[in-house]
Parts: structure tokens; sequence; C-alpha cells
């Protein structure tokens, strides 16, 4: 164990598209639990599209501030902890912030069960896979034969809806950037059709592969994509609003989506936000889901993992430009 | 009984504001069953924004046509049927459109009670009411002690929605046009407080009339006000959306609100759209809650009946205009 806490610092707040400059690598010593607490080592950190909108300002956690360690979540093991039921060598999922060691209290851990590869406790048995669940389970509410949009298909959360809408029987439609990213959403994971929004057209798009309409529209990116797949809506669809990747990066933008509120009123849509910790009280089940259709083969895991604690900035960056195909995820050392 | 059948046509669609020159008043013969119909004579005919709405485009009804008979709803009584348990003299709301005499399918027609004031029908036990009882109460779901707030208070379905949300123990905040309005929600219709939109800076209003922020908000109106209150919303607060009436009269808005989808994310939202009939099977219940009210002085019922047929077009563009308080409605002769 080093005495040393690389720490990455959010140095500086973007204005518009965050770059690996805002943010400053720094040495600190290794913190020292107090009663009650714990002191975690990272394995492997966390990279999500949130991480981008907590430097806009108050979200379900309060706003970044220039200085701070950069907030992230983490795949971390216990070093020592008083208390809490944790020995040595657990595995923990914390809020730990991008650096080698972080001290928490301990009743803000959850202790995980170790599995092969760790790194699915971040991935598919996660905040990605929980999302993924409960936002199209008990937000979209699909049904058998209903035709399911997903956007930002071939991110981590993505890539796990598709496949979920699939195994409860549903035509599903993914929208991703490139064709080599719809090759694989079609080939390897099973979906029925990609929208390429790079290509344009996005309606046309939509027309031809969900020619009945949507049923159920997974949003992960707001903006543009939003109003487009609002406008093919069918009558009491559900749009499960999950995230606004599109307008993370940069300033906030000056208007929302045409068609609201007079398409969410003719067509008698639903739309319903989430975070996926609103659903605690039902991931035993959701695991256990997720669990059997991984051993089952009908939900395939990808991930995508960088090395080195120093690669994080350039990570999340990339992560925001779209270039992941499931989820990221960098590994400390 | 007349042979002569006063209609009035739209004659032209509105590119910018409604005004009464796109209508003009013809007569024609008056119209003759055939099996399976009945000849109507309207009585009252309904005035509403969404007859605005029509003209933009599909709804959840057909658009409408240059050229058309002006549809409406409308309180009409049976002159003769064939079939459909309907005698001379009974009272039906139908799909009857601008004009004296109409023939419809009996089984589109429904039989209504014998009441007094029949107006009532139009009104708290028309459309109105039940838009409000079950926008409210099915899309909001208002828990007592919670804020709901309502825009285009004074109107038909605001006035309503205000007070059922008072029965339901909610603090109501109306959003309404002027001074005058302001006084007869608070001081006749039991409103808490009340902000007025052409006072400016609304955001400021509700935050000193709803402190502790918006759980519930009914959206009449759509565009800038439906922002405001979407800016203002609880974590977990519902928005129950029944119309769009500031788009309604002119071209369609160029965009819609700023925070759609990131604040319902965040937040967690729900919205909901809706239209009436989608609660048909629950209509006995709600009828006879809003009789209950009536009958005991909680549910105060406010009517703006004009004289003439011939008034129709400028009961509607006055509507649209907001000079209404509570349903209003022409009385045909």
């Amino acid at each position: 164990m080093s005495d040393v806490n690389r720490q990455i610092l959010l140095a500086e707040l973007p204005q518009g598209h965050l770059s690996p400059d805002h943010f400053r690598l720094t040495e600190g010593a290794r913190p020292t639990p107090g009663p009650g607490e714990a002191l975690l080592r990272t394995r492997y950190i966390s990279l999500d599209a949130a991480n981008r909108a907590w430097m806009q300002g108050a979200t379900y956690r309060s706003a970044l501030k220039a200085g701070d360690v950069m907030a992230g979540g983490a795949l971390a093991e216990v070093v020592e902890a008083d208390g809490g039921g944790l020995e040595p060598g657990d595995l923990v999922s914390a809020d730990t912030g991008w650096q080698d060691y972080a001290v928490l209290p301990t009743k803000r851990l959850a202790k995980l069960p170790k599995l092969e590869p760790m790194t699915h406790l971040l991935s598919v048995y996660g905040v990605a896979g929980l999302t993924a669940y409960f936002g199209l389970l008990e937000c979209g509410k699909p049904k058998a034969g209903e035709t399911v949009v997903v956007s930002a298909a071939a991110g981590s959360v993505g890539s796990i809806v598709g496949q979920i809408a699939k195994i409860q029987g549903c035509r599903v439609v993914g929208i991703a950037g490139g064709e080599a990213k719809g090759r694989w959403l079609i080939d390897e994971l099973g979906f029925d059709a990609v929208a390429d929004y790079k290509a344009g057209n996005l309606r046309a798009q939509l027309k031809e592969h969900a020619p009945g309409g949507i049923d159920v529209y997974f949003d992960n990116v707001g903006g543009d994509i939003f109003e487009t797949c609002l406008f093919s809506m069918n009558n009491f669809g559900r749009i499960a609003c999950c995230g606004a990747l599109s307008s993370y990066d940069g300033a906030p933008p000056a208007h929302g989506p045409r068609g609201v509120p007079g398409l969410i009123v003719t067509r008698r849509l639903t739309l319903r936000g989430f975070v996926v910790m609103d659903f605690d009280d039902q991931r035993e089940k959701a695991l256990a889901d997720l669990q059997r259709w991984v051993a089952e083969g009908k939900l395939k895991v990808q991930e995508d993992v960088i090395d080195g604690l120093e690669n994080l900035p350039a990570a999340l960056v990339g992560l925001l430009a779209g270039e992941n195909r499931g989820k990221r995820m960098v590994k400390v050392r």
C-alpha cells in the first residue's frame, strides 16, 4: 500500500466542451480513517455521462466546484474499516471520487458479492444495469409486441435496455452514431434495427425501422433526438427520461424540444424521470433477474476498460464524444 | 320547429390569430335522419380552447378543413330518433357542430339526465368538470398538504381543478391574467393564492405563493408558463398535461420549454397527457363525486352563457383571449 494518494482535481469548471485541461493530477498523503469510517482503495472508477452534468449545477447531488476532487463512483476494496460489518479485502460500491484512496463513513458503503469478473459489479450489476432495468421496466412498462426505441444505444445503459426489451418480447430499435455501432448492436446484441443519427434524417429512419410508431422511448440524450422520437410516439406511449447527454457538455440549451406539451396531451403520453436510487427497495429482484439473464446468455455484457488513473480525464471526454461501447471504466492500478 | 338550419362554417383556416372573419353564417335545409340516426336540435353549444387546436391539425380527432361546419360539442334535444332508446325531448351530449340541427347515429349519442339548470350538463357535469376531475386526480394524484398549481385557473377546467384540489386538502395556487380574476378565485372559489401572469415575473410570484415548491402542476397552457412551473417543481412532482392554450391561436411554437427533459430526470417528475374520453369507464363515480360536492356547496359552478348562435365566432375568439370566467357556452335559441 502506497503512502501517496494520487487525486484528479476538477481544476476549472468547463464553460463549453470539457477537455482534459480542465483537470489536474495532484498527489497528497493517504488519508486516515476515524471512528465509523473506512479507508478504501479504488480498483475501478466508473465513467458516466452524469459526471459532466454534475459540473453544470445541482442535480440529485450538489454541483461540483473548481478545485474539488472529481466526483465519481467506484468499485473499491476495503483497506481498513471501523464497523459496518466490513473486513479488509471486502469489495464495496462507493462514491470515492477520482483518487487512489478515499475515507468514507461505513454507513454509506454497500458491501458487494465476490464474483468474476469483478468489473460486472460496475456494469451490468451496477448503476448501468440497474438503471436500464428500472428505467425500462418501471418507467417504460413495455409489453410484448411493442416497439421500444433507445438512444445512446451503444452506451452502458442503452446496450442493456435494448437487450432487456428483447427479453420482454419487444421490437427494439437503437439510435447510435455510425455504422459500426449499428452493426454491433444488431449482430452481437440482437437489436432489430439501428438508426444512425449521424447519417441525417432520423425521422425518416425511424419511420422505416419503426413503421408502426414508438410505444416506449428510453431517452438518454434529450435535445433533437428526444424531439424526433416525441413526434414518432404512438398514443398512450411512455418515455423513460434517464438523461440528457446532448445538453451536458456545453452551455444549457436555450430551448427545449418542440411538441412539449402539445403532443404529450394529444397522444396521451406519460413521461417519467428517474434516478436509479429511487428503486433501491427492488434491487434484489433486479439483480436476480440480471444474473439469470446473463447466465442464460440472453444478456451480453460489454465493457470498455481503460488502464490507469491518469487517463480518467481523457476517458470521460471520449465518453461524452460517444467513443465507447458498453460500460466504460478505468482500472486504477 | 324551423325548416331552416343555420350553420356556421369555418370558411377559412386561420394562419395567425383567429378572428370572426374566418367564419361564415349560412342557411340550409333541416336535415332528415335515416335508419339508426337521430335528428337533434342544439340547445347550448360548448366553447373550448380545443376548438382552435382542431384547426391546426389532427389531434384526438381529424383536423378541420376550410368549408366544414365548425366542429363543437353541444347539449342537444332529440327531435326524432330511430332506436338507441331515445325519445323526442331527451337531452343528449353530441358532437353536433355549430348549427341549429344535426343528424347523428344514435350509437354516438349519450342520453343525459334531466337536471336543473341543464347548463350544468355542459359545465361541471360535462367535459370541463370531468376533465378537471380525472386530470387532477388520476394524472396529478394530489395528496393532502401538497401544493397544486393550475394555469388558466379562471377557465372552465381550471376553476374546477382548484376547487377539487382544495377538497383534497391541498394548498392551491392559480395562475390567471389580471387582478379581478385573482380576487374572484380567492374570494369566491377559495383558492389560497393567485399569480397574475400578466403582471410579469411569474417565477418570483410562484416562489412567494408556493414557497415550498410545486407538487402537482395542472397545465392548460404550455409555453412559458409551463416552463416557469417546470423549474418550480419539487422532486417526484406530477404534471397533468391537459392542453396547450398558449400555442393554439397562431403558428405552432418554434421551440418547446427549456428544462425538458433535463429537469424531468433530475427531479424525477412524471408528466402525463390525457383526454377526458380516456376515463369513460370511471365516469359514473366521477359524476357522483361532482354532484355531491356541488350539493354540499364545496364546488361552485361558474358559467358564462352568451345568447345567440350567430355570436359563436366572437365567443370563441374572446375565450382564446381569456375574457371568460368559468364555462363559456352559447344558448342557441
